[in-house]
């Protein structure tokens, strides 16, 4: 069987073990205080484009963003997503259990819009009764979305804007950062990130390292006594070096933007036989997630060699299902994919 | 001006000053521990016909729903409520502060329905990722909603049907408990309340009291060192038998009923009025709270004499009103208000 | 039975019944922004001699301390208080509830020291692993203290430096704030603690009201949408004039001066007469609460006349219990029990 | 210089990187739903000696230690610890960020006693005003503990019984448990371990994994959808079955206990060249950390060739420093250490 239910089936990057093969005998500082975690920052901000950021390495995506809401929200400050959005269905109300609610509302095609944020932040500027609602303060997004779908930069820079007129603070979570950034169409760089956003993550337990994620706060307000925050939150590895050397192995020679970009090539070849097919897609993109709709007994069919991951009902003869490549998808398992969606039944 | 912007805008009924004049002189144990308490409590319990309910009186709504939450849930589980529940929109976050995720879904009317709550509840039900999900375990609604309709005996019956086959506490916001039960057309009991909740509250405030709501628990899960829960959670009243003696005044020969219900036949009235001239309402309903649709015009004409709530924009040239009466609501203010309403430009 | 085991057995002052029942009828904006409050600001500002006071009206203590501690603090910072503190000891963790340690060190007589405070700080700003320890942000003490004791001008002054030199908030819990300020001995004024606290509260629930308390934030850090803060906790009055009124009525003409200080004054016969009798303090004060230690038999005999609070074991023949005045004492009770007491068997 | 700071300065044990390289390739399920964390808790179990065991894998000890609290206890309860407990000094206040209050009690060389449980069991169960307090309802105790000393077979056991008499979980911080059941005195099996305690962890991080702890759960209290609130508060992680392998790898043959019995054996060398050489402990104990007193001028000699670990003031003269060995610690610098120890000046 082959998976491609996620992107994160397999372990590491090869060059991610080499490097933890190579320092395995070195005694380092803990916490996050070492050489590696500060070389892996440096290296990361060589994309930033701004002397602003300062940059954290935490463990998982979840735990990220309930410690930047944490250390940027008041308690009677709330946060801005889709109702798609990760953090409003797929982290165990874990942004509620910090004390914080979440503001959902309508996006497209996965994605908010600078309209939507502005009808929120309008919503509470012009309300006589601020002391018994919540401020939306924070504004969230995935990029690319959870449906694979991402910003174009016009797009990014309106909902920055919006954020700013209405006193927002822009949070992008970055679980697929480098799928994202490596798709064809997509015209938005890491520096645009860096410049738009208050505060981001790259995600590294998706794009070839082991674990890990490097958070990256532009934004002066949300920087104080950040590590306190990690700590608290449990997100200070003993063993941080860890986390910076598979970060700095990442972004050294820009491995990353390689590995991810190699994933959507992949995923573009999946798609394109989808739709040679016929097949119709649930959201269309051109990044490493692909969600097809197909009928039960397609299903059936594909089942018996690959795992997808099962998404929903679509109607009564069909569903959601998503196909995912990632940094460690091999080109002969991508055509033996292809060639079986091309011998699906219709 | 007269205010019919609130039902809580004079002080209380004179028969609880009376009762708080004739006790002043009287030493009380502190904190709940009174006789007066006591003997609310037997009195409301003639009203519940069972033998399973704990009556405690705390000072506020707000106070009082994420009490019940805080000693209902477990922090991974969340509340079903429709998006216009004051949990979800009045209480600044309170829910969420208490850490708990709130599920805000379509409802008819400004009620929840059983269909609606076992959605969300199927939806937990057939997940295969339970623990990245928040579990639905709680129901809220208000009766009355916050737009005045109410549940027919049926409607409750179905939805306590449907928090059984899914495994979810009923609990009811009663602020307006009274205006509710005491509406022409509603067949629901507070006894039926009593068989069909795991716990409701008895408002006090907007009732007749200066302050405080009455908390009946019928489960018996949720009573666990409840006293506990009120005082962590700033409920617990050091001179706890001003609660118990208002209570008592209100239920002892069935004030609370008569005071209601008098609203509930003034705003009848009101109603009458606006219907009579043809203005629509935004909600229809026979209780306390009246919401009619008026242009700006109506507006100004209608408040150069009254004050009413003003509760948002409906389209370019109207806006949606609340008159409410209440148990301090002079039948003389009523025909002047009827009255102005009658000589309302169209 | 005369009580006296607490001071808040007794309804209200009647000036304030008689302020409630002269304003029932009128109706008034809701949640504090009422004249009455409005008022009430204005007349206890006139005795804080600042113009950054800033007051607002809550519910009861417990819910005072745990909405400011949430209004003051982030997730990393908590609170320095000594062992016997009612928010250490008596308010079920509402402190921890809200998310923040108590730091608490050894006091004298019940009473912070300067130099227990500063070794907190000194052990928070020498640490080299900040991130891992919470840091003390907020000194928090009762004056009185919970035994009756209180802080000398020169103690508050010192205290204040403590903190400014450890950047903290100083915050005072006020319940009883008028029995400390009129004992015979107590050098501090009101406007003393307004130019020495971030923050404090003016108790109305144990002098005089039928419940209340005035919360005085003096450092703009503590005053950013502290009316969400108050709503959130359960702390907003639908009807909040009913606050405003109970505190104008005390303030206007300096009556919640003079009912405390005659609390003080009997609470010195009591005093006096234990003194006489050789009968020893657990801690000698002059404020409204008398803590003595008493045999088994002595608790027998005064206890067939009167109730007092016992509060723990002395030794194994002994015990400490308090005897409270309050302003609702009246001078022949206060002759019974000093008779009483003279005839204590030694 | 040589690193004996701390026991966390090196990667992880060559059969732990062998064992990931040897799987790199092979795709899993995420979250901990594979075969490793299947095969490891059943080789865990192997140890335990009862039925009654669920295993789970987290990321590090603060984030085991605060979810834990999180499952067992209610708002209104609180955990007894000593004062030199982890939870109570290095983890940022994150129980009380869990919202739950820690009793911290005076113990003994480092340890929590029968006695003091009981002290604070007995203190709840007799107070009249029990909604006023929080619950002593959880008892945490490190295993070693943070200085190094460990509990009898015997201690245990009494602690056991208190923690029943008194209605209160018993939960064991095991982030060095290898290095506590190997010492040469040591009378506890792992097996004692699952007997007594109703939950405990089992540290990877600080034995030999690169990170990653074993929470084992006996008491079905605490087995409540407890991935649930591992996933709410961040442990859950995506390649879960890192995890998982390594844990196998280090129970499959009993290599934990082989490597931390190995540096039990370093550090007695190191603290028979103290105590030969006369310089004191300041807690004796016979574990992988020994903390003597040296003079500033010892400090500094041995500091030349040496990291130790800076614990804190002793006497004008005099300060407290830790020496740790480790799975990774080498007989050769063992040598080097032993050495220079002895030709420390006095």
């Amino acid at each position: 069987m082959l998976r491609w239910n996620n992107d994160y089936n397999q372990g590491a990057h090869p060059a991610i073990l080499k490097a933890l093969m190579d320092t395995n005998e070195i005694s380092y500082p803990g916490y996050g205080l070492d050489e590696w975690c500060e070389k892996a920052g440096e290296e990361i901000k060589k994309y930033l484009d701004t002397d602003k950021a300062e940059v954290h390495f935490l463990l998982g995506g979840t735990q990220v963003n309930y410690t930047v809401a944490a250390a940027a929200l008041r308690p009677y400050q709330g946060i801005v997503s889709a109702h798609t959005a990760h953090i409003n269905n797929h982290e165990t109300g874990a942004i509620e259990n910090t004390g914080h609610k979440i503001h959902a509302i309508d996006g497209k095609d996965g994605k908010l819009t600078a309209e939507g944020i502005r009808a929120e932040g309008e919503q509470y500027r012009i309300s006589g009764v601020k002391e018994h609602i919540t401020q939306p303060k924070m504004v969230f997004l995935s990029f690319p979305s959870e449906f694979g779908t991402y910003y174009s930069l016009k797009e990014l820079e309106d909902i920055r804007k919006a954020c700013s007129e209405y006193n927002m603070y822009l949070y992008i979570d970055g679980a697929r950062m480098g799928y994202g950034l490596g798709a064809a169409s997509c015209d938005v760089k890491l520096s645009d990130i860096a410049r738009l956003a208050d505060a981001f993550y790259i995600g590294g337990t998706k794009c070839g390292a082991i674990f890990g994620e490097a958070v990256v706060l532009i934004n002066d307000d949300l920087k104080d006594n950040f590590r306190s925050y990690i700590k608290q939150n449990g997100g200070m590895l003993a063993k941080g070096w860890m986390l910076g050397l598979q970060f700095y192995t990442l972004f050294k020679d820009g491995l990353y933007f390689e590995i991810t970009r190699h994933a959507d090539m992949a995923a573009l070849k999946i798609k394109k036989a989808f739709a040679d097919k016929g097949i119709p897609f649930y959201f269309e993109n051109d990044t490493n997630q692909q969600f097809v709709i197909l009928s039960n007994a397609q299903m059936e069919q594909i089942g018996q060699k690959h795992i997808y991951e099962y998404e929903g009902q679509y109607d009564s003869d069909h569903h959601i299902v998503r196909f995912c490549t990632s940094w460690s998808t091999r080109n002969e398992n991508v055509d033996i994919l292809v060639n079986d969606i091309m011998e699906l039944n219709l």
